[in-house]
Order: structure tokens, then C-alpha cells, then sequence
């Protein structure tokens, strides 16, 4: 949640933050003290659904990757630079899907009660800032791109299943759970799940993520013209090998076609 | 944008704010001061797309109307509340749609640069909070059952045209487009329309509404089926008098009805 400063790579460990002159530095180091990002970092592995869950010291359980807005950049800057710091990458498909705003959502001292703080210092944390309000990203990666890292802390990082996971602190298994559905509205208007596959992939393997992330079989034939009428994928004159019969076409999502695509206004249903 | 403190209606009046105290008391109030909320109130009117704008005086222009999030409650409260006082009306359709933190959005200087204020005041609000991120919902009203108010100062409210929109503060311009792609999109998940309608209607005036909203002709045969097919809209055995020709069945939405369809996971795709 709140363990990074970026500027100068100077962090935040919660444990240096008994000394209160931290906090000076936090507020000089212009952070938003009361609103953060937090984002859904989505791919598949083995066949599901996964996000990408931290867990800074054992004693504080799992986050998302988030961290505070900076005064001087905006809540996708923000959300570029915390990915970039959790993965390496800098071309992250990322979108901002909802802001969480419930006064109780947060606080400090939750936050802290387990890693030995003192009452006074989180009563005067708290004082900086009451409430805190989220912006929720999800985010699309290839996981085989990646080696995600928590960070200068070492921290614990972790694929949690959709389908199954840990107790998660605040609200971020409700996060999770809009930015799946955000994610599933998206489908409906943007082809964005190539951003899970290798730059050359099938029509078969693409269905298949779809199929993952919708939780239902889709017809292969329809599918097919579906995705092909959209006119964003190049059919490549390879096809995969390795396959037992049939080898299939390779394809490659075309950057250029897709921007004309969009500026016809074209409504990308599946 | 920041004109009114909500407890005990205590508002803040830019020309008050003269008097430095009433900073302090913009504080005890409990408000966000870098947190707001945009409402994007929208209406259908003489067949095109409006949406409500307010003119807190005639030096500052037109704003969305919007207001600080408080301390206690979240970004969906805030809106009600903000609706609330700019309508009447306690139960709107309403949705949050995006967050907006350019953090060159929203400046006091740029606001009050036009009534006089000194610049020592304005250069302590802006220390006060430096940025303002605003929260974005979008909401849907039948424009005959509202007498829209600016509130206690009697400002001045229009219904501007979406089309042709008058010069507005800030971002207020990229919120309202961004607000009428969400309400477009929002069309292929849920039949939120005859939020615009009286309680009974007809298939052609709903099919109407949808055609000013999407900005294209929809074919009736299929406009209809796909409708019905959501199960949510009630035909009563009154029909539409006044009617030269054919005089078509009224419908109501069934609340019931929808519900259920939203439990049974309802994909409401037009």
C-alpha cells in the first residue's frame, strides 16, 4: 500500500516510520496523503486467472501493488511508474476502472497494528490523513514477461488464483472482483487480451484466454470471424509448430490497423 | 465546484472566503480539500442530449455541478447528496464513470482569478491543497421532474446541449464527453434508459431515446426484440391515446424483474 517513496528511490519502510521524522519527508516528498492507486495485475497461468498479490512482511498479509499519487502526475502516471517498479516493464496495457471512496475502507492504524507500533504514532499518522481514497487499475501481462519483484524490500510476491484467494487486506478482494468484471466489459469493445499472449499466437490460443477470463466455452467458428472482422489481427504467413495435426495460423495484433480501427469508431462486440 | 459546505448548511460563498477564517472552518467541516465529485446530469430534451451545467456567477462561467466528498461519507454519497441539492430528487440513476487527477486540472488562483480575490488568499488555498481530483458519476433524469436549483445563492442553471456546449472550467468539457461514452457503453450491460421516461411508456419512445443517446437509427423489429428479451420491461394492457394511427402498448419497468436478471447474471447486450 504505502511502503514506497519514489523520488530518488528513498522508501518507506514501515519500521523506520517509528522515527516520526519520516513523515516530514513523506509530506515533503509531495505525496498525496489521502489518495492512492492500486492496481489489478492480471494474467494467466496454468489455465486461470491470476492477480499479482505483495506481501511486504508476513505480519501484515497481502496487498495489491499500489502506492500513493504523486502531487505533480496523475492517477495513470502513478499507476505506470508502480507496475513498473513491481515488474519492470514500462508498456503495461493498464486501465482505471473505478475509485474505491469508503471512509472506512482504510485506516493507519489497521494497517499497522500487527508489526508493534506505537498508539501515539498512529493516532498522529491517522491525524495526516483519515481517510483514504483508492483508484483502481487493472492491468494485462504476459506472465512469462516478467519477473515480478517487490521491490528494494525483497518483499514476498505472489500469482493468487481468482478463484481462490488469500484473506487480503482492506478492500482489495472487492478491487479484485470489480476489475474482473471491468475487465469483462472491456472485451465487449476492445481486443486487449493479446496483451496476454507472445507477439505471434493462434486464433485457438487466443480463444482459449477468452474462455479463461469470460468462465465460458465460445463457439470456434464465430469466434473466429468475431475477432477477424475487427481487423486488428495480421495473419502471418507461419504457422505454429509442434502441433499434432493441424498447424495454425500465426497472428500478430497490428498497432496501426487497431488505431484506425479506432478512429472509425468501430464497436468491438464479441 | 466548491461552493457549499453541506452541515448545518453553512455555504461557502467565494466572497466570504475574503475572510481568512473561513478557511479554518472549510476544515471542521470535514471536507476532502483535494477530493471532489463532478456530476454529470443528464436529460433528453427537444430530441437531443443535455446535461444540467450551473453558473455560480456570471464572472466564473458554467461548472459542472459538483462539491467536496466530507470526511465520512464515500464518492456515491457525495453524489446523492450534490444531485440532491440540485434537483430535489433523492433517487437518480447515477454511476461513477471515472476519476480525473491531471494535477493541472483545477487551480483556486485560475478559479477566483476573476472576482477580485487578493492574490495572498488565493496563494494560501492553493497551499491548502495544491491538486484536486474529482471523482466523475454520470446520471440519468426525466428533465420534466425537476426544477433544477443552483441552491441558496440562486445561481444560474441551464441545460446545456451536449452538441454544442458553451465554454466550460477546467476539464468540465472532457468530463462530460468521457461521461456520455460511459452512459453509451453502459447500453450494452443495462437498460438504464427509462430512467429518462415517465413510468409508463412505449417501445417507440424508448427506441427514440436510444437513437438521440447512441446517435444512430436502430431497426424496430429488433430494437424491440432485443428489449423483450431482457425481461424487465412490463407491458400493461393500457396503450398510448392520442395516437393518430396505431396505438402502441405501454410498458413499465419491473424493478422485480430486474433484480432477478441481474442474480442470474445477465449479459443485457443491445
Amino acid at each position: 500500500m504505502i511502503f514506497y517513496l519514489w523520488k530518488n528511490k528513498i522508501y518507506i519502510h514501515p519500521m523506520e516510520l517509528k522515527d516520526l521524522r519520516s513523515i516530514s519527508i513523506w509530506k515533503k516528498e509531495k505525496l498525496e496523503l489521502n489518495i492512492s492507486v492500486d492496481c489489478v495485475l492480471l494474467t494467466v497461468r496454468d489455465k486461470k486467472l491470476k492477480v499479482l498479490l505483495n506481501m511486504p512482511f508476513p505480519e501484515v498479509g497481502y496487498f495489491l501493488p499500489g502506492g500513493f499519487i504523486m502531487t505533480d502526475e496523475d492517477a495513470d502516471a502513478a499507476a505506470i511508474r508502480i507496475l513498473h517498479q513491481r515488474t519492470g516493464l514500462d508498456h503495461i496495457y493498464l486501465k482505471q476502472f473505478r475509485a474505491f471512496s469508503d471512509p472506512g475502507r482504510f485506516s493507519y492504524p489497521t494497517l499497522f497494528r500487527n508489526i508493534g507500533w506505537e498508539k501515539h504514532l498512529m493516532e498522529e499518522l491517522h491525524t495526516l490523513s483519515e481517510r483514504m481514497i483508492s483508484i483502481g487499475y487493472f492491468a494485462l501481462v504476459n506472465a512469462e514477461l516478467i519477473q515480478p519483484t517487490g521491490g528494494d524490500f525483497q518483499e514476498s510476491t505472489t500469482w493468487g488464483d481468482i478463484e481462490h484467494l488469500p484473506e487480503l487486506n482492506f478492500d482489495h478482494e472487492l478491487i479484485i472482483t470489480e476489475a474482473v468484471d471491468a475487465l469483462r466489459r472491456e472485451l465487449y469493445f476492445r481486443p486487449v487480451l493479446y496483451n496476454l499472449l507472445p507477439e505471434k499466437f493462434t486464433m485457438p490460443e487466443l480463444q482459449n484466454l477468452y474462455e479463461i477470463i469470460l468462465g465460458k466455452p465460445l463457439d470456434r467458428g464465430s469466434f473466429q470471424r468475431k475477432m477477424l472482422r475487427w481487423d486488428v489481427f495480421e495473419r502471418l504467413e507461419e504457422r505454429r509448430s509442434g502441433v499434432a495435426h493441424k498447424r495454425p495460423f500465426l497472428y500478430r495484433f497490428n498497432k496501426e490497423k487497431y488505431t484506425t480501427a479506432l478512429q472509425k469508431g468501430i464497436h468491438f462486440a464479441i
